[in-house]
């Protein structure tokens, strides 16, 4: 059975809007006509597992659905549960519990992110190409180089960056390979170079295979406004053999509107953790609530336990907080996450006073520090790259 | 370039938000590094329109975007204009002006389905398969049968009638297909079948081929919840000579939330309008303000003129308006739309008293009411389908 929550606003009366869901969103009524199919309809009818008042008068409601209603994927999944009634009023999905093997299993997760970066015992540490549009393929290379040079594990292209003139994403990457190779014969393993995989629904598999065989050793997906379904098309393809990590893209206009007065879409420990996973991702990029987005440390801390889950067939699967992070918080970032995730930053790499290089120094200087318990403080160190950052972005 | 309008709530600066957008949305910022890209990144770069205050302290911003930004599709579209910026806070996209031949041109259109169904002069009359779920194919056939003997022009299949064990889809269509031949013999015209097409991304193209060699003449597509891109790859592909009809589920977990007190997601006439149109759907379903669900008049008759606009290359799709559609809302429904639209109904039809044929006899005897400019009161018409229908849902 899928169950699902849904929580609603004061005014709602949520035993009233369980029983609309339970049947509305299934078998709805029959007359007389069909009673001798009333066994076969049963089979398809949800059913309210519980209703509870909450604060303010505000309640829940969990319903339970029949897995035969839908088809294991995510498109038929979200319109089952809410379809029609997401257009009813107010309405807010906050969990769904899906039968341990749903979905698509990630080919790599955390695990095959270590092994293909060979970083077994810390974060990994990660950037994004910036400024984000306007340069060339040969500028990419270049920046490339310079966080290679300093050990950088994974540089991701920025999400808007698409197939452009300017830089052709097949370009980036014919750019792009001969510094990952240049590193892999300096240090034994390869950059990870995430690439901004688009196209139409129909292009992308080709798109994403082209730019495989080029030597793309993983791929970036925007799978929110492309759609789940592209996501799971591309995670469970034979021929996709590279870690998919996904882009947070538009998931504010599906989970941004829950302060309590007006409750609407999805919560976002939804759409970017139990979503992401049964699609199949490998790593998933979210807003951390280190920067200025307004991302509780909640909904962060949820998200996390979300992706890093081993439940049925599905492994664990790297988070990547993303937003505010710079060398000032990685002491912090390690306690609320541990080793297993992945730091992504954009500006605290690319806009250091030194440049890309001493940018990503900046992270591995702090990562040593923490390793040996000693605190990130300008006073206590010598200079360098992190005293610079800890300079521009501030200690914590 | 691709205008797009944002509205804030109180206690949002338009100006400053406007200015975050036309550059984190697009280029960024950008070092001593590479400031002789300058010329390359200006052309990528976003502008300001215009802000403006309105009522309450709420505001508007306009923000101009390259076309070279993205692809020419949705996916990259929506990425560019509302990725990241979705998740920075309450913003409410509510406007978006394309380039006259951004987009797929829809193959049929409001003229395609008059030709295929063979009605010129008056609205459709469209009905759901009810109950939605627990049906075999015969039964699908059996109530075909009781529709089209009455004339009716158009039948769907319910939104969440998948790919299910009781009567999967192709059965569906294998079943219903020498119901529509034999109605066929006899009037010289094909009921509709818009048959519920279902499957992760990469295997839509194949099921909708599938469904297509097997005799079905018109597609449903769930567009939100696999994706506007999933929508496109159907639309422009060049087998898939049917029309589709879009559902509009999901649209209310992105499109819900305007009460003028919170403001997330993208107006519902952005999703159901401006965005199912550019797709290439050739009908576009959405909720009637004549039922229960939270939809304005106004609402409805933008999204309603952005469907049947010629524009550019595009041509005039369908409005489907569905929810509170019964024979006594006719004549309501023909001031308020005019001759080009289908009127869509499921329990009107099938909960009739007199049972599926009677409900669509119901709704003709109420179109030829209209077209001599008589009202549509019980108190003036003979016993039969409509006054039966009149008791049950009212005049108007």
């Amino acid at each position: 059975m899928i169950q699902v929550t849904y929580e609603f606003p004061a005014g709602v009366d949520a035993d009233k809007h369980a029983e609309i869901i339970a049947i509305g969103q299934t078998v709805g009524s029959w007359g007389a006509q069909f009673s001798h199919r009333e066994a076969a309809m049963k089979k398809h009818m949800g059913q309210v597992l519980n209703t509870k008042q909450l604060d303010n008068n505000r309640s829940q409601a969990t319903v339970g659905f029949p897995e035969i209603n839908c088809e294991n994927d995510i498109g038929s999944l979200l319109c089952m549960i809410f379809g029609k009634f997401s257009l009813a009023g107010p309405a807010r999905i906050i969990d769904i519990q899906l039968p341990v093997d749903f979905g698509i299993r990630a080919k790599f997760g955390i695990k095959g992110i270590r092994e293909k970066t060979q970083v077994f015992d810390r974060p990994l540490i990660m950037g994004i190409f910036k400024p984000a549009l306007g340069l060339t393929a040969g500028d990419h290379a270049q920046l490339l180089d310079q966080v290679a040079a300093a050990g950088l594990d994974i540089i991701k292209d920025d999400e808007i960056n698409f197939n452009s003139t300017t830089a052709p994403t097949i370009e980036r990457v014919k750019a792009c390979r001969p510094v990952i190779e240049k590193y892999k014969d300096l240090n034994g393993r390869e950059i990870m170079y995430v690439v901004n995989l688009s196209g139409r629904a129909d292009k992308l598999i080709d798109n994403a295979r082209r730019l495989i065989d080029e030597g793309a050793n993983a791929l970036l997906f925007n799978a929110i406004c492309y759609g789940y379904s592209c996501l799971e098309a591309i995670c469970a393809h034979p021929e996709i053999n590279v870690p998919v990590f996904t882009h947070p893209a538009l998931a504010g206009a599906l989970g941004g509107a829950t302060q309590g007065i007006n409750d609407y879409g999805i919560d976002y420990s939804v759409l970017l953790g139990t979503l992401m996973k049964c699609a199949g991702a490998d790593a998933v990029i979210y807003p951390a609530h280190y920067g200025t987005l307004p991302f509780s440390a909640e909904t962060e801390s949820k998200i996390c336990k979300l992706l890093r889950q081993e439940k049925g067939k599905h492994i664990p699967v790297m988070p990547v907080p993303s937003a505010g992070i710079r060398p000032g918080i990685v002491g912090q970032a390690m306690q609320d996450y541990g080793n297993d995730v992945a730091l992504n930053a954009g500006s605290a790499i690319f806009d250091h006073p030194g440049g890309p290089t001493a940018g990503t120094k900046a992270f591995f200087e702090a990562l040593a520090l923490v390793k040996q318990s000693k605190p990130i403080r300008i006073a206590e160190i010598n200079d360098g790259p992190l005293k610079e950052a800890l300079k521009k972005w501030g200690e914590v």
